[in-house]
């Protein structure tokens, strides 16, 4: 049976061209690229091509390309670097749970709210900025509802302020336009396997003129940002993934086909029993949606799609084995505990969605009649 | 030209059986491990099958590998997880930049002296504790001559004496047994790459029952001890190098044979004007001997032996771009500006060797005789 994958703002697969970069590279000879030989300066060569890539589809130059083992990583280095400058730290609620426990071990926060589709109030943002506040936290989209933030305003408001903004763009990037250098953040981190790069490599884009002590020492890597050998064929397949997008309008036109797809998933609910939409249905990022799934239990629901071939996610974006109650969901003051998410990705087709709206019906019936008898 | 890559040390080009499991990961069908749907387990299984394969290779159980993003990465992990226990860390002189540099940083740390060969005495490793002594660290065997520790008897004081102990085995491990239940550490750290592995994934090693706040927070992999997507194909490639070396006797075998290539160097030292050898000739890493080049600049021996087909390093070990005085040396009492590090792994010949010892007297020679020009 063909499986329909819509797990995509969890981990989206490997393009192909991304695939065939990272093979290419792990088969040709490379070097550590801090050395000085042939092999070296391969790697280097390599490392330094994919960073221009990065940098070309996201905003930036090249020197602000900080190349991480993903978005923890670059969200830690970016609260790590920020906390020597003051001990508070400003964190919507709907953060990551990688911004929010990154914060909270850094010193004092301030958790401000959001409204009941997920977004912050910029004004109440700036309310929680004072004297000692080293960070200011601010996703580009958010990673179960999808509701996208003004971080353009925010962002304005904290530079006039003197304060240093940090932009979780893992969500969002590859699903709508950034330019970092446009947006004016001195920070933003992004992840490669959410857009079809490979696993264990991110970045953090660091503002020219802005430095910060580094998380990992122990190496000049990275002009002295990141200590560490580069992970050359993951940095190399990062920046074929950025150069797919870059190529050919390619970005615009998977993210208008991904809200066209969403989209069928949003008009089939009011014809599904006890289910609802959350978040902000045209405000958010174009490749996922959540629905509430009103007394029903979501670990049910996955696995009564699974099992029809369909791959999708519920609450709580990094739990790793439980799924336990989403504070997304929570700080929206909606049902945090039954949700189901579903995200769409590069290689997502009309199939996909059409197997998961034919199977969702009879799943939720299903597990209805058997909560009715268990009654 | 074929090229003599003798560099190992710096990083070992990935094996063919470890491109081979990371590319069929790469295109298998795999999600985010924490997930509850086909393709999750999928990546599941393939991280758990890893761990197995990691942990039988270093005589450990699979519970007490937690994956990071490299041996720098391990390293921070240990430093920061011991420093909550204590302000004070030991640190030997000719530790890896990363154990120097994150141990300085997080707290006070006592520099615990070596001699001439780059061996530290027990003794005086443990006169360096005291009450407020977080962590010892000692490496396996020294990643520039190739000195081997008694590993075994600082744990064992170590131990005695109830302080936690990290040993950082990247330069070991592979070219000598390591069992981490029978040496006793606490924290034993180790790199993939290292060993043909894939770039970009490590693992820090945790004795059973020992519980250390994590560096990377906001996800409860690795059992809640780094959090972040997994690294699912890097993963599965430090898995089949793991695999690899404990298949057929083959660490064994690859380790008689890196000491045979060596000894070659080492037996070609009398007959090279102003070569000597650094650290112990007998007592070291089988695949890497560490030569001093005096009068002679090791920029100019690196680029001489590269136009003549050979990759080799000299000095600090993670300086990217400069080639700086090595503080191992330094610690050493010999000339820390002028070295030359050949270290060989799975792909080195005899014909490798061959053009190393017929490329260096010429290079020497031309050197010597355009410093003599100069004068």
């Amino acid at each position: 049976m063909a499986r329909a994958y819509l797990d995509h703002a969890s981990t989206s697969p490997p393009r192909p061209e991304v695939v065939d970069a990272v093979v290419a590279c792990l088969r040709s000879p490379g070097g550590d690229p801090g050395r000085m030989h042939t092999e070296a300066m391969t790697a280097r060569v390599a490392v330094e091509e994919a960073r221009e890539q990065v940098a070309a589809w996201l905003g930036a130059r090249g020197r602000e390309v900080v190349f991480t083992s993903g978005g923890t990583e670059a969200i830690a280095a970016a609260v790590w670097g920020a906390a020597e400058r003051g001990a508070h730290q400003v964190v919507p609620a709907v953060e990551h749970s990688a911004v929010r426990e990154a914060a909270a071990r850094a010193g004092d926060v301030t958790v401000v709210g959001v409204d009941g589709e997920g977004r912050v109030d910029p004004d109440e943002m700036m309310a929680a900025v004072g004297p000692d506040t080293a960070l200011v936290h601010l996703q580009w989209g958010n990673h179960e509802v999808g509701t996208v933030q003004p971080v353009a305003e925010v962002v304005a408001a904290c530079r006039a302020r003197g304060v240093l903004v940090h932009v979780d763009a893992a969500q969002a990037a590859g699903h709508v336009p950034i330019d970092f250098d446009d947006v004016g953040a001195d920070l933003l981190s992004v992840s490669a396997h959410k857009v079809g790069g490979p696993p264990g490599v991110g970045a953090l884009l660091v503002r020219r003129g802005l430095r910060l002590r580094p998380l990992l020492v122990g190496g000049d890597q990275e002009r002295a940002r990141r200590a560490g050998l580069e992970n050359v064929p993951g940095v190399v397949g990062f920046g074929a993934a950025a150069a797919s997008l870059t190529t050919d309008d390619r970005q615009r036109i998977e993210a208008d086909e991904a809200r066209r797809l969403t989209d069928r998933v949003l008009e089939a609910v009011p014809g599904l029993d006890g289910v609802v939409v959350y978040g902000d249905p045209v405000g958010r990022l174009p490749h996922l949606v959540c629905l509430g799934m009103l007394g029903i239990e979501p670990s049910a629901v996955l696995l009564g799609l699974d099992r029809s071939g369909i791959a999708a996610h519920s609450g709580n974006s990094c739990s790793s084995e439980a799924l336990e109650p989403s504070p997304v969901l929570e700080a929206m003051g909606v049902d945090a505990h039954r949700s189901l998410r579903v995200s769409t990705g590069w290689s997502t087709t009309d199939a996909h969605i059409d197997a998961l709206l034919a199977a969702l019906p009879p799943v939720i019936a299903g597990l209805r009649t058997l909560g009715a008898a268990r009654r």
